[in-house]
Parts: C-alpha cells; structure tokens; sequence
C-alpha cells in the first residue's frame, strides 16, 4: 500500500537548490518562439495535478489556447485593458508604466488559461462551506508549483492580469461556472535574472513587509 | 548587479526530487507537539517573500497566533463550522464526515493566520485594475510556496478553512481591509504519508480531471 512506502529525505542541499528554485522563479515576458515539447507539458500537467486542493477537489481546468484568432482576441483585450490601466498613472509614473512590457503575449509558443471550475462537485462540497473562495485558493496554489516546477526545468512562465476575465472567457467559449483564474503564457525564457523586471525597471523594489507583522 | 549572476542548474536529479517534494507535501493534521525553532520559521517567512505577487506588491500578511484565549477561539469557530457542514451530508456520507480529521489546531505548536492586504499601495496598482482578485490569488500562491519549503524541512503544514472567516479576523483584531486567506496549522507530522488522508479514508479519490481539457 503506497502509504508504507518510505519517504524521501529532502537533505540541506536540496533545501538550498530549492531556495535558489524560489529566489530565481521569474514572471517572464520575453520569450524566445521555439517549440516547448508537448511531453514536457503533459508531464507538468501531471505532476501538478498533485498540488494542494480543498476536499481534494482539483477544480484546476487547463485550457490551451493555440487558435490565431482567439490568441489574437486575447492581445487586443490585453492592449485596451493595457491603455485603460496606463491612463490612472501621471507624469513619470505613467511614462514608465508605458516603458513596461508587461506580458509576452506576442512570442510565447504555449498559452495556457487557468479556470477553476466552480460547480464542481469533486470533493463534495468539504471545506467550502464557509469559505467558497477556497476552490480559487487552490487553483492559484497549482499555478503557483506549476510555474517551479517549469522553471526547474528552464521553462519561463509569465501570468497575465491585464485583461477583461469576462471577455478572456467568451473569448474562450468554456463553460459559464469556470472562472479565469490565470492566463500563462510558457516557454523558453529570452534571458535569466535574478531580480523581477518590475524591481529592474524600478516600478516597485521588494520590501520584508510580509514578514511576521503581528502576534497575537 | 545582481542581474548578471549566473544562474543555477537545476539538473534532472533536483527535477526528480523537486517532483517527489510536491508529491509528499501533504495536508497535515496530526502533528507532535514539540516546538518548532523560531530560526526556522523565520528562514521560511523570509524565503516566501519571493513568491511571485501581482506588481510584486507582496500583499501576504502573517500573523502568529499563541495568545492561548484566542487559539480556544479559534478552535470554537472551527468546531461550529464543522458541526454545521456536518448537517449537510448525509447517512454514510455524514458518518463518514464525523470521523475525519479536518484540522490540527489541538497540537500544532504555530499557528499562522495568513492575510490578503487589500488595501496595500504596493504595486501601485499593477496588474489589479481589472482582475483585484490577483492579490487574493498571489497570497495563495505563496502558500502553496511555503507549503513546499516546509515540507522540505519535514515541516507538516494543514490548511484550515472550516472556519467563519469574519469571526476569525474579529478574535484577531486585524485592520478591517485584511481578508484572512489561509489559518494554517505548522508543526512536526505524527506520520509521512504519500497519498492524502482525503484519499486514504475515502471521501475523495485524485482524478486526472485537471489535465489539459480543452483545446483552444
């Protein structure tokens, strides 16, 4: 029975590869345009289907998007909800939003939209009673070990905000209970680096604010 | 410049063992009690800082809970949402509900209670104009990070959500703009399992219902 078997051990060196895992985990938009081999996809695909799920419901649904009129309805959602967002910034603040690229829409060779399936009945309702928004959770937990999982293996992953959920799900055609969770756009990084774009380009540094900021 | 470090291989044998990791974490509900070094958990808090955050605006709030009168409450809350999710299954369903283990929160020595801070500038906005719910979600990614660094240590981690949310936050007398995300229960597992307790007494088994299930 596989609940016998031995577990691994997870030895200091392996604490700190994967701390190096962590610290050079990046949202990548510039990717180069060669093919990610649908092996390497299927197996990621997998091995996330072991991320953490309320009720072990895995309400995750990946969609991928190959289609060139659908991938280009996307762009142009991304670009009006682009220029919507630049128009709330002044001055040298929106001069530099404007300087940003901030999703690799264009070269990325795999698109993947994240839903959560929200009417499903997987896990049968345990651990949502009081927290519904918990199926959300879990879904961005998967992309969240989906994206070191695919870098561990050199594959750049980048997740889209700057769109219209609603009109990314019409776009989409899925059913009407899924709610996009994530766009990623995945593959093969341009470049390596160790800190974010956004501390790069000076829009935002990283503070401990996250730290333990309160007892009680 | 940091930006021109080399960057790490992460070979096959990390890939394998990276692999194993998220197919050990487990949600973990029966802990030992004895301590866990503080050293340790700060190493933690500070390593999932570089969890990936909207406009890198690291929106995650933790706060330990020790104060032994709010640890009762927070235990009462959790005893009346379970025993109200009871009353919604029924006959082998129901029995089979009362005798699971859904939380550790009697021997866990740290609990950590994990907010979204909705209301934080960092970011400058970036990336929430038309998706807020990004912060929600990169506080759940960073979970799903922990989760992993823990577990790596031998850490258990379980994840609470059978708890009314807004009373959670009133015993923890958080600003009113922090959404509680996560009460996470941390200490040393009884036991390593490799498959989930949900799975082992049978209330859900996995499926491969979240692989790729729609072409695009």
């Amino acid at each position: 029975m596989s609940t016998l078997v031995q577990p691994p051990l997870f030895d200091a060196d392996f604490q700190a590869k994967l701390a190096l895992l962590i610290a050079w985990r990046r949202d990548v938009r510039r990717f180069r345009t060669d093919p990610v081999p649908q092996s390497l996809l299927d197996h990621l695909a997998d091995l996330v289907q072991l991320s953490p799920s309320v009720g072990n419901s895995q309400p995750w649904r990946l969609v991928s998007v190959a289609d060139p009129a659908r991938r280009a309805a996307i762009r142009g959602n991304f670009e009006r909800a682009n220029a919507a967002a630049l128009q709330a910034y002044r001055q040298e603040r929106g001069a530099l939003y404007a300087r940003l690229k901030l999703a690799g829409l264009d070269a990325a060779p795999v698109h993947w939209a994240v839903f959560c399936d929200r009417g499903t009945t997987q896990g049968e309702g345990l651990g949502i009673a009081t927290m519904p928004e918990m199926l959300d959770a879990s879904v961005s937990g998967m992309v969240a070990t989906f994206w070191l999982a695919a870098r561990a293996t050199g594959l750049g992953v980048g997740w889209v905000s700057i769109l219209d959920p609603q009109a990314a799900t019409a776009t989409l055609e899925v059913p009407p209970h899924w709610k996009l969770i994530a766009y990623l756009c995945i593959g093969w990084p341009e470049e390596e680096h160790i800190d974010p774009e956004l501390v790069r380009h000076r829009w935002q540094g990283r503070t401990r604010a996250g730290r333990i900021v309160l007892e009680r």
